[in-house]
Order: C-alpha cells, then structure tokens, then sequence
C-alpha cells in the first residue's frame, strides 16, 4: 500500500506581527529571552494550487485569542533572541526536540484532546533588529516521526463528491456548518459518523468512546490542503496520535479531510478527501522513548535556513521615524533603569522662552528626551551669525532679511522629526525698566496675555533669554500658576541652571528648623531672582556689541542646555516632583546613599566653569523680598493684575520699595552690599563653601 | 559787492567702506574709541548739475594712500562710538568746534601750505552695528566762519572761456597737466601765473613768495563744483586761509577754480571759474580766538541729523555669513582674550572619525569655534532613529535607505555656513579581533592607505566611533604621525573626554623623577589604550540592541562633545600647544595660579558623571606595553607597516604577545587584573583619588 505523504506548511507573517513584535519586545519582553506563546491560524478554504500555510498577524500576541471564523487555531511557541549571534548558534535540532517532546507528552497524556491545536504546533525562532527593521526568522512546524514506519493507506484518498451524492454532500456541509457553529471557535478536529444519508458531527475530545461505538466512524480534520492526492500536515500529528493511542485495539482509521472552498461563490465541498490509514501495531520498545521531530521550514532559496525581512521600505517614513525615535530611550529600560517613567517624560509639555543657542539645543534636547510638545517663543529673526551656533538654524534661514526665529525653530524641530508638535511665537516679552509708552499699552497688554496663557498651557517653562530682565515676568507668572521653571545662563566661560522652587501656601520654616535641615525642600528653593537685592532693569542700554551678542565659549551652551534638560527630566523622574529636596555637592554624605531619583540627585543649581572644566551645586532658599517670587509681589499680581506690571515695568525702583529692598539697601552699608549684585549674572549664595 | 557762497560737499559712502570699517572695528579697534585719521578724495570733473562730494572708500584706512589720478586729497577723522546711545549722545558741537580748533591751527602756523589737504577736512561720526550691519553716521565738512563778515567778490566769478581765447585756454590745461604729473599726487591747490599767452603753474607751498612777486598770480584750486556762480567748499577755507595770512598786505587774490570735465570725450576746462575775492582787514582781536565752524552735513530728509544704511540685503548672502560667523569669535578679543589665537584655532584641519551623536556634535562645535576645514569619516547610513539625536541629520536624510552618514554631516555643516570646507567620506576601519578574510585584503589594504592619508593631511583627529575597537588604528597612526587625538567615549551617564599624549623621542623619567612632578609633561601622557591590559577585540559580537545603540542619557552627548572641542582649542591656545602638561583637579594649588593657557586649565582627561552633575580631571601616564602606542607598537608599524597591521586584525593575543601584556597577565593574580579590565570603557588609574 502506499505510503501517506503530508502537504507541508508554509508560514505566512504579516507585517503587522513584526510591528506587534516591535512593540513586545521594547515595551515588555527587554532582554528577557525566554519562549513565548504566540497564536497561528490556517484555513481549511485554499483553492486549487495554493499550499497550506500557517498565518501570524498582530492577533499573535494576545491572550484572550480565537482564530477568526473558517480559520483553525495553530499552536506557536516564540523564540526571540537579544543578537543575531545567539540566533545563528541556536541549537536548532535541539530546540525542535524540545517541542517534539512537548508535543509528544501532549498526545501520551492526551491533552491534545481537549485542546486538538497542539496537534498543529510551530515555532517561530526570530532575531528583530529593531533598528534597521530587519527581521530575521525561521519557522519550525514539529512533526513526530512514529510510527517509525511510515503510516501506510487502507484505501487511498479519493475526492468526497466521487464518494458521496450531491445530496449526502449538502447534508455533510450542513450537519458541518451546525456543528461548527456551536462550538466556541472553529474546530480543526472532530468526529464524523454516517447515519443514513445524514451525518453526525461530535466533538474531538470524545474520539475513545465514539471510535468504540461504530465502524462508520471518520476522523474529521479541517484540511489546509489542496492537493489531490495528500493530505495537510495537521493529518501527521493526527496520525501519530492515531497509532499511539489506538493501534493496540484498531487496524485502520478513516479520515475525512474537509476542505471548504468557495468557487464562483458556491461552497464546494466535493474535493475533501477520504481515506483510510494503517495503524500498525507498535512495539513497547517504541514507545518508550520520545520519537524523533523534524518540521524546520526551507527558505524562499528552498534550503534549510532562515529567512530576513527588512520592513523599512514598506512601512510609513513618518510611523517609522516615529517608533525608532522612540528606540534609544525605550532601550534604557532594558537593562538601565527598569523604572525609568517615559510616559510622564512624554507627556510634558514645554515652553521655551528664547530660541536662541540655549533654546535651539534644549528643544533638541527635549525632543531626544521624547518630548513631543514644545513651544518657541523669540521676537527677533535668524541673521546670519546664529546658524553656526543656534542648531537649529541653517544658511537658508538669514535670506532676506532672516525668518522669525522661533517659527524657524518650531519648524525645523519637525523636519527632524515630523511626528513634533512645535508651534512657534514671535512675541516680546515686557521687562521692568523698558518704559511702556501710552502707544505701546494694549500690545503690552495683549503680550502679557499671550504669555499668562502660554505658561498656563504648558507644564515646564525654560527661561533662555538673553536678559535678566527679560526673565522676570515669566518667572513671576510661573510662579504664581506654580509651573516648573528651569533657568540657564550663559557668561563667557561660565554658566548657570537652576530650576525655580514651586511654593506651598505652608508658611516656611523657622530659622531653628532651617538649621536641622539637611536639604532644602523644593517648595523652599529659591528663583533666578531671590539672590538680587536689586530689582532687575534695562540692561540694554548703552551695550557694546560684545556685550550684546552673547560672547561665550562656544561649547558652553551645549553644556549648559544638556544639564537644563536633564535637570528637567530629573525632577521629572523624583517621586516628589519638583517637591524634591535640592541635593548638593556639598552634602557629601548624601551622595553615597542612593536618590530617590533613579537618574540621580536633583540639586537647585549647577554651575559651570568651563575654564576648569569644574561644576558645582549649590542650593539656595527663596528670598523673602524677591521681586519675582515673594508672597507680596505674587499676591499683588493676583489682585491688581496688569496695573501691578505695568507700575512694575515703568516705575524705577517700584518693586524696591513694595518688596522692602529698598528699605533693607538703606539700611545696610552700601559696600558690602553692591559688591555682590548688578553685572554678575552668576551671583549668588554658595552652600558649597558654607 | 555781492558775498561769496559755496556750494557745500556731500558725502558718498562706498559700501567697500563700510567693510573694511567692520573689519577694523572687529579686528584691530575693538573697544577702543578713540578718533582716527581716514583718508577721503574728491574730483574737480563733475558734469554741470553734480554736487560736489567726497568720497569714503575701501582705501580710506589705508596709511601709505594717494589719492587716484585726477582726485584731491581730503582729510578725515573717524569717530566710531561703541554704542547706538554714545553715537547718539555725543556732543556734535563740541566736535565739530574741536575740529575747527584743529583747521584753525593749522592755517595759523602755515601746516596746510605743506598738506593742502588739511584745507579740506571731514569728520565722519559713526556707529557700527556689526551684526545687522546697520550702520549709522554723521558727516561735517568743517568751515571756519572766518572772516566773521562773510567775503565778498572783487570780480564775480565768470567762466574761463570768457576770459581766455582758446589758444591760451590750451596752454592752460598743458601747464596745468605737466604742472600736476610733476607732483607726487595730485594737488588740490597750487600757484599760477600768467605770462604773456603761457602759464606757469606753482606749488601752494610757495605761496608766499609768489603772491609777492606779481600781481598776475592766481590761486588755483581744483574745484569740485559745478555751480555757475559758485565755487565749491574747499575754496571757503582757503579764502579763511588768505584772509587770515594776508589781510594786512593783500586786497584781493584772485582765485582760479579748475573745472576738468570731460564732455564728448574731450577736455574741457572752459567752465572754469575765475574771481577775485576781498581780504577784508582783521582787527587783532579776531585772530586771538578760534573762529565759529559749521559744517554738518544735512540727511536725505534735509534735516540736520544721522542717516543709516542696511548693507544687509546689498551684500552676498555667503560672504555676509562669512563675516558673520566670526564676530562672536573676533568679539571674544575685544575685552575678555585679547591674546586668543582665533588664527591658530581656524587654521586647524579636523578630522571626524564616527559621524553619530558625538560626530555632529563636536562638527557643531568646531564650526562654531572657526574652524572650516572638516571631514567627517563613518561607515554607516542615516536611519530613522538618528536625526532627534544627531544634530546634523533631519528626517529626509533617512529616506530611501539613508543617506551615507559621513557625507549628510558633511553637507549639513555647508547649508549652516556656505563657507565650510567640508567633506564626507564613507570609510570602515579595520579592527583587531575583525578577522580580514582573503577576499577583504584589497579593499582593507586600500582603508588602511586611506586613514593614514586623511590623518596626515589633517591637525587633529577626534575618535567619536562607537566601539572600542575600531578606535585601535587610528590612535596608532595618529601617535606615529604626532597628531593631536581628542577621544570621547560615552557610557549611560557617565563620559570620558581624553587627549592622547604626543610621544617625544626622549626616554620617559625614571620613577624617582616621576614622583617629583608636579604634573604629567603632555609628552608622557597616556593614550586611551594604556590603561588596558588586554588588546581590543571584537565588541560587537553579540551584543544585544541596547549595547548597539549607544543608550545614553541625551544630554550626555552634548556635553561631552562640547568638553572635547574645548580641550582642543585649550590645547591649540596652549604655549606648549599638545605638549601642554595635564592638569588635573587633584592639584589644587594648580588652580591658584593661573594656567599657562589663556582659556584655563588644560587636563588629560575629563571624567563627567551625569546621574551627580560632576566631573573629575584624572591624569594617566603613558604605559610601557600599551597596544596602540608603546615604542615597540609604534616601530613595528613603522617598519612591518601593513603586515603587522594585518597580524593585528587577525591574530587573537598577537598584541598581547608582542607588548609583553600576555606574560604581564600570566604573572599577575587574574581576580586582580580582571577586576578592572574589559566592559568598563571608563576605567583608567584616578589621579584625583592618589
């Protein structure tokens, strides 16, 4: 008699499993290697020609699966390796044991009953360079060798219409469609017995006592076949089932491979096959151990090796861009900072005062950070020095007469990146000491509005202007809308972050309390201001121009706006929020316990000395007299509003004497107290030396 | 008798002026405001209708200047305030008045007859905005209200075809012609006498002499008016000057005022004016004081005030972006490193080896430091995940497979700034522990020739790449050529930035001799290999994504990138240049005194922390088996050269071997040794803790 062959699978991957694999592996798997279950399906419907095939889609990955209706569950196993070192010195014989094995025990047990899909198991072996979108693969489907001998035919196949009327044959689709139809999701296994001209469809899982109870009994199997003369693999698995558990007690079995097809719109069942299949009688011996497995799929060169697939042409520049700007900080996650909280990161939303070459870099800063919402505000144009310095401009930009520089930045922001959601706004900013003429008050009004409302939208403010006196108001605004504020400033070889304290309406505590306190809360910091015992003013006046352009070395900027951002992203990251206490350097001890930031301290302020490539972090309370931060000035600012400013703006000395620095000035020896203000924009209390 | 007027001088500003006034202001000026000597011409050929002028140019600042043939000489003073507010706020009267202290002077003592020149005197107040190239000026051609009566014609002035026949008008312009090709320039002033139909002409200097002699002497002046009844402005103080020297002896002089036009493309001095004019009698008392001096000049609205010219969008696009690059740079001179050697930085050649994070950065960096000539080297394409990271790729770079890295860098650094001389250039470097396989020997040899041709042809070379490895060849050709080597090396919060040492040909100190040093001479510091004591392998085999893609805090990038181009320039600022000795923090009484190099102090290595916002400057010495730039290494690829190289790549232990490191590891306690060695891309022996 001849020999049964089997129509292999083949394995069909739609590019939405890779995508879900993308996303598994960063978002969940990481390193962690080990195998996986993922779902497969097959149909029972190919036409004429079309080899079976096992089907993964983005359906693969969940837990609460069931195959889609006509399509049969395939049972897969996941093997995803860290390198494509491991994925080439995977042990492949040893692996398809591995599930030769599994599968065995499922038929010795009989699990395979219950849940028939272990019948059609596969494994897909797969390294993803997640980089590249290559992905590299090879699909396994597990089929035992036993009997040893190949299982011979009984009565070979034939095409069901030669064997059953067109009357029997609508009765079989019918009692087929019943059947399936009530059972949870398609099953690729059951039991068919004739009765009359009509059928009887049973569950797999009764196959010991339905298989006792008649001779008419045929095993029926949802066939992915569509060739003639042999059945699909399912039927391999099924066979092996067959003789291990039967052979002792039933010579044969016959099968019934259905095969579903539609042709011009009518379903044909005529060319499901029916046979019938030895089972010969096995030695003891033969069951003892476990049979050898075989399955590996050849590739399209129809050799026995993996497959690559390189998704970057097909998939959509703009989502490409969009998860792979995603890659570096998810990959973090992976072995770094388990912890690390990207979505809080995510979703700030900043403002950056200035566009400049602090604001140009930090936006770049932010967005490698995965911040997607920024706005730049500036009021000037891009001329033709900034390029060199201000990253985010070009040549292209000073032409005619030089863009707007924060629209400028907004846009290149996305040419980077297209997937930014940057706005760009060119708006001048009110500053004490520049006069606001009755011309110039309902833009000034307009302006202070424009700001009141874009600090509102946003949840942290950068202050990265060119003046001191520029940064007042804004800081006066955060402040009082309690918005994280995170200030930097350049001088020639020196710089400045620090990020303004965001006040509780708990009155500070005493100076006995200050003493006992190892750092200072973050609701107790200081702003840019609080070391000023002058209110700022116009400082424009009278520059020369190498006090106007901002003369600084150039490296210092990238310095200074990288610690602005990760300064930022620190407090985003502390349990406290921009609560957290401000680590110091001079608080040795509290560098050797571990922060409560999984990035690591979060201290007030970092300053910079290029010319000894040395930094520093000292911390510094909020001044009750600052004219930007003080409870005075911001309860003002809530009652009187724009007149408050307005006096602020064109009033010498206003601020001075409402907050009470005038006064103290009076008080105090002049001496002592100039030498520590006005032109050094670095000034401030050092804790490092205290 | 009918009052002599003048018709007055306008200014005309070529825009080479204006140039070269912002290349002496940015250059030589700087803040220095004091008045200096600009040269500016007029011509006596104005067709009828022309207004006289005189003319500022390129040449204005010349020392050694004439004025071009058939030009007059006129004597300027620039006053260039550093401030929109001092040009504005300075005292025009008091200019003005001690400019005319100065004419008056001058024709006191007789200096004009020598500088006829003086006679003709302007004063161009001006403010340079160099950064908008705005510039803002205020002509006065200064005139002394001298005799306080204003004088009177004698004879009204009538054209000379009038007075002359033809004949003798010829005769005049041939005196006239070989009078003035005699004189070393041309001379706006000078004697002529009429003698029978000729005329012999004299210099102004003689005038004394002269005017005694005869009484057919007329004074000629070259005279930039065009008016019929009116001489030009020089004539005004000359009258000064006659009725001043010659009021007591003289009535009148009689004055010629050449007219040279050129009509139909023939000569014509036939609208030359001659007059006599009245040397009204001086009281003593008039001559005691200086005389009133009027002379500004009035705006393109007729008002007496300032105009201001945008060169902006009259100027090149490329060459304004030229300029502008380096006015921060040329600022820096000004005020706070008048000694900084912007020369010596521009002229250095940079070569980029690794076109990522670190690459665009530090390409960033140096462009902004003046440097123009950069090539940047990498092996790799541009893909999605680069740009928000890789400050010189936007996402069109990653369409269509990418973009060669190296060449994108490359042509990105031109659309900043036109000016660049930047290329790209697509190499791999070969690696020890990538074996070269046969059919990879050719293209490895011609890699091999390529690196060692781009670090000849270039001063210094940064290793920003991503492996350890692939930092092997280039740091041994760089210490064979005595090259500068800035190598940056990124952990996940954690860098080091190091500068190779140069090795001189002397035998290193004995160890008595080390210890009394105060710091490592920059000819035995360490190169990035001598602190390991296995030879670099292959690092990449099996790597997982995230040790592929450098996983780093994104601020790290920026601030090592600029740390390392600020050691660069410290070095290139350096007397010793990369001989400089390494400071390092650990020597804090270094930091007292002030360093050698103008920008600060000069480390070996800077080791930054980010998760602490510290960094230490830790010094290593050079090591005796190190496998990229011992002695023995550096010789045997002098003198085995691509053999040795190939030995290096293929061999596993052949460096070990040959260093002596192998043995060195045999003698030593492995737990010990190992301890340190391998992963850790930033162990190295800490001087900051010795």
């Amino acid at each position: 008699m001849a020999v049964v062959q089997y129509a292999p699978f083949a394995s069909l991957v739609d590019p939405g499993f890779w995508h879900k694999l993308c996303e598994k592996k960063l978002d969940e798997y990481g390193l962690d290697d080990s195998a996986r279950h993922i779902n497969g399906f097959y149909t029972n419907g190919n036409a004429a020609g079309i080899a079976p095939f096992i089907t993964v889609d983005h359906s693969a990955f969940a837990s609460e699966w069931m195959p889609t209706r006509r399509s049969f569950a395939a049972n897969g196993v996941l093997y995803i390796t860290n390198t494509i070192d491991k994925f080439k010195e995977m042990d492949k014989k040893a692996l398809l044991a591995a599930e030769g094995n599994k599968l065995w025990e499922d038929i010795k047990t009989g699990t395979v009953l219950q849940r028939p899909e272990k019948l059609c198991p596969f494994v897909l072996l797969t390294f993803a360079d997640l980089k590249k979108y290559h992905f590299y693969y090879w699909f396994a489907f597990p089929a035992l060798k036993f009997p040893d001998k190949p299982a011979s035919f009984t009565e070979t196949p034939i095409p069901l219409h030669q064997k059953l009327s067109g009357s029997e044959l609508r009765c079989l689709l019918s009692a087929y469609d019943t059947f399936q139809e009530g059972q949870e999701c398609f099953s690729g296994f059951f039991l068919v017995k004739q009765n009359g001209e009509g059928f009887i469809l049973d569950s797999f899982a009764n196959i010991d006592r339905v298989l006792q109870s008649s001779d008419k009994v045929m095993v029926g199997v949802c066939d992915p076949s569509s060739a003639a003369g042999y059945p699909g693999w399912p039927v391999r698995n099924l066979v092996s089932f067959l003789s291990y558990r039967y052979n002792s007690h039933l010579k044969s079995v016959t099968v019934l491979c259905i095969r579903d097809r539609t042709q011009d719109s009518v379903r044909d069942f005529g060319n499901s096959l029916v046979f019938s299949v030895e089972l010969a009688h096995q030695e003891e011996s033969a069951l003892a151990g476990t049979p050898e497995c075989v399955g590996w799929e050849k590739n399209e060169r129809q050799k026995m090796g993996p497959r690559m697939v390189n998704l970057i042409s097909s998939m959509d520049p703009t989502r490409l861009a969009e998860s792979a700007v995603d890659l570096n900080l998810k990959l973090m996650r992976w072995r770094l900072l388990p912890d690390l909280q990207l979505e809080k990161i995510a979703a700030t939303k900043c403002l950056v005062l200035g566009s400049g070459t602090l604001g140009c870099n930090v936006a770049r800063l932010l967005m490698g950070w995965g911040m997607r919402h920024i706005t730049m505000v500036d009021n000037s144009k891009v001329s033709y020095s900034n390029p060199v310095r201000q990253s985010l401009f070009t040549f292209e930009h000073c032409l005619d007469g030089g863009q707007p520089k924060a629209q400028a930045a907004a846009s290149s922001l996305k040419t980077i990146f297209p997937g930014m959601n940057s706005s760009g706004i060119s708006l001048s900013i009110p500053m004490p000491g520049h006069t606001i003429t009755d011309s110039m008050l309902q833009q000034t009004k307009e302006d202070v509005k424009r700001l009141e409302d874009l600090i509102e939208a946003h949840d942290a403010v950068f202050l990265l202007m060119d003046t001191r006196e520029s940064r007042w108001l804004p800081s006066l605004i955060s402040a009082s809308k309690k918005k994280i504020v995170i200030n930097a400033a350049l001088g020639f070889d020196t710089f400045l972050v620090l990020r303004h304290g965001i006040k509780t309406d708990q009155p500070p505590p005493d100076a006995a309390e200050q003493v006992k306190m190892s750092c200072i809360p973050g609701c107790q910091l200081g702003c840019y201001f609080c070391n000023d015992v002058v209110a700022p003013g116009n400082s424009t006046r009278d520059r020369t121009l190498d006090q106007q352009c901002t003369v600084t070395r150039p490296g210092l900027s990238m310095v200074a706006s990288a610690l602005a951002v990760e300064l930022l992203v620190s407090i985003l990251q502390h349990p406290l929020g921009a609560e957290a206490p401000a680590d110091t350097s001079a608080n040795d001890d509290h560098f050797v316990v571990d922060s409560e930031c999984s990035l690591g301290v979060v201290p007030h302020q970092i300053r910079g000395f290029l010319s000894r490539f040395h930094q520093i972090l000292p911390a510094s309370q909020a001044f009750s007299m600052c004219t930007a931060c003080c409870p005075l000035v911001l309860e003002k600012y809530r009652t009187e509003n724009f007149d408050f400013l307005l006096k602020a703006f064109n009033e010498v000395g206003y601020l001075e004497n409402i907050t009470g620095l005038a006064a103290m000035q009076d008080a105090t020896l002049d001496d002592e107290v100039w030498g520590l203000s006005d032109d050094d924009d670095l000034s401030s209390v050092d804790m490092e030396t205290s």
